[in-house]
This record gives structure tokens, sequence and C-alpha cells, in this order.
């Protein structure tokens, strides 16, 4: 494979996603570092070399560059066993992954930002009259996932695949954001589950 | 292929992006609607055995479902000519359904839905004062594949893919929802692109 650069904010739960896969994977990853509390990837340099969406993470590979975590995780995985071989298992996994990024990290993740990083005193009230719709909607989406994995080890099929690592990264952090996870006891359970994967890295490694 | 069922509300674009990679496909797709602005997507019944969380569309084949549009095209389209062979190009096809998904989605679609079906004297307050914020992110969002499609016919490769027909469901109709495609002359070509292609229906068939 070529060179692998990570463009990210290592806080980033969308940041882990991208080491946590390479990881499991066992592929080099460069890491490059941007803080985004003071606007690094809003500049023209980021912009035009890195990504026009001003957003981390970016996988770079050689010269070529990949945002967007789900598919920078695809990317690493695509014909890997955290890649379901099975057509209906690649697409549930895919629907996991979409889940995610509509339902919960817009809800989980970002509360967890709003207030263990920005800090709510810094929020606009624009934001503040956001964050009681947000709290009910991250509620739900941790409710969903309780329901989905009573019974079952991982997301999909027998064994770990893209969608756990999507999922798992902003949800074993949810409590940073004020989401009780003793409530859902069979996300607790799983949460505890994917540490114990070969090759797995904490969030601050 | 198993038996294909589309549960949908046929004037959302996520739904309409399932029907055309359908089409496109030559696939036989059964249809069945719910009135989502009567509640029928909330119903127990629906919850229990079609998508725990309520949405459509969703994909059934045989007797299990695939909720979330991207995954139920990417279903669908596996293996087909609609999914890019090289490893790169296919993770940038998904990089650019997950963008889709949550940058232009929600701002693109949501005020179509809240200007033109919901209409806006129904709107609450604090959707109401999102609306200008929502504004913003998605002329930014069309302002992105303008500058992406300059030079370009396709936003993957040479052909058309799932990056196509995600981004084409929301962005044909985006002047139902107050925005100004005449702005975006790229974005104007590569529309006018997509119905060309082989198998192609609209959006009301």
């Amino acid at each position: 494979m070529e060179r692998l650069v990570l463009h990210e904010y290592s806080q980033s739960g969308n940041c882990y996603k991208v080491r946590l896969t390479a990881a499991l994977l066992g592929l080099p990853l460069e890491r490059r570092e941007y803080d985004i509390l003071k606007g690094e990837t809003r500049t023209p340099e980021f912009l035009s070399q890195v990504n026009a969406n001003g957003r981390i993470p970016v996988l770079q590979v050689g010269d070529r560059f990949i945002p967007e975590s789900a598919a920078a995780c695809f990317y690493l995985a695509d014909g890997s066993p955290l890649v379901p071989e099975d057509r209906f298992e690649r697409s549930d996994m895919l629907r996991w992954m979409f889940w995610e990024q509509y339902n919960h990290e817009p809800n989980v993740a970002s509360l967890r930002f709003w207030t263990a990083f920005v800090g709510e005193a810094a929020l606009t009230e624009a934001q503040r009259a956001r964050m009681p719709g947000m709290r009910e909607a991250g509620e739900a989406a941790l409710k969903l996932m309780d329901e989905h994995l009573a019974g079952r080890d991982f997301f999909v099929g027998e064994r770990i695949s893209l969608a756990d690592i999507a999922l798992y990264a902003y949800t074993h952090v949810a409590e940073e954001g004020g989401f009780d996870l003793g409530r859902h006891p069979a996300v607790s359970a799983w949460l505890a589950r994917i540490p114990a994967t070969p090759g797995y890295v904490s969030m601050d490694a």
C-alpha cells in the first residue's frame, strides 16, 4: 500500500476511527495534527491541498486524499475481514456507518464537543437552543443501539466490522457529553468487548 | 436476486436514490408507500417490522431489511459498474455519499422539505431559527460541488457512480428549497448529464 498519512485532530472520534481501523489491520499510519479550535483546517492551504470541506480526518494515500472518516476506514479495510464478505452484511455494515453519521454523531459527538471542548459558556445562543433536541436524539440513538445489541456480540454478523469501529468511537466517550451509558447494558457489554480485539489502540494512544 | 420491495415516501429524494439505482441496473422493485406527514413510519408495526429508526427508505430483500438510502443503493449496485472497481475510486465514491448525508442532505433537502412539504407556517420556532444556518451550509455544499465538477463529467472517475446518484436526488430539486442553481454552472451541466444515462427514471415516475 502507498504511504498513508492521517490529517487529524487526535481528540476527534472521527479521526480515532481511522487510527483504530489501521491498528486492527496492522497498517502503519503517519499522523499530522491540526488544532480545529484554532481554525487550522480552514486555512487556504488546507482547503486547497487537503480538503475543500475544511474538515478532518482526511486520509492521504500517496498524493491523493480521502475525506470523510467512514470512506477512509473503508479504503483501509476494503478486502479485509473488517468488511463482511457477504453482500447483505456488507451493505448492513454501511447501513450502520451511515446511521452513525446521520443520527448518532451529530448528537452524541456534538454534545461532547460543545460540552467538553468548546465549553458551554462559549456556545452561541443558537447552539444552546439546539442542545435539548440533540440530547433527546442522542438518547434515542443509544437506545436503538442497545435494542439491536441485545443478544448480539457485534453490530453485523458474528465478528467485529467497520460498523463497530464507527459506533465505538463516540459511544465509548459519550459520558463526556453527559450521556449515562449505565442505562444501556447491551451497549456497555459491547463497549467492553471491543478492546479485546487484537491490535486495539485506545483513543489517547 | 431475492424479491426487492422499497418501503418509501415517493417524494423523498432519499427514496428516489434507491429507485434510480434499481432502474439504471434494470432491477425490478416493488414499492410500498407511507405518508411520513401522517406519521405512517412511526407506527408500532413499522418500528418493529421495518425500521426501528422510523425512517424511509428501507429496502426489503426477501425477508430482511436495509435502512439508509446509501446502504440500500450499495446493496443493489455492489459488483456493478455503478461501483468503481478501483479501490481508491470505490472509497472516493463513498466519501461523496457520506458527505452528501452529512453536509448536503441536512441542509438542501431539509429546507426543501420544510418549505415545499411542511410549509413555513407550520414550522416550529426552533426550526425557523435554524433556517439561515441551513441556507448558508446548503449554499456552501453546492459551491463545493460546483468547484469539484469544474472540468469533470462525474463525481468519481470517468463515468456515473452511486456518488452521482446520491448527489443528484436532492440537488436537481434544490430550487424547491429556494436554492438558485443558476449560480452553479458546473452543477447545472452535470445535472443535465444524468438523465442521458440508459435506464434513467425521473423522480415522479
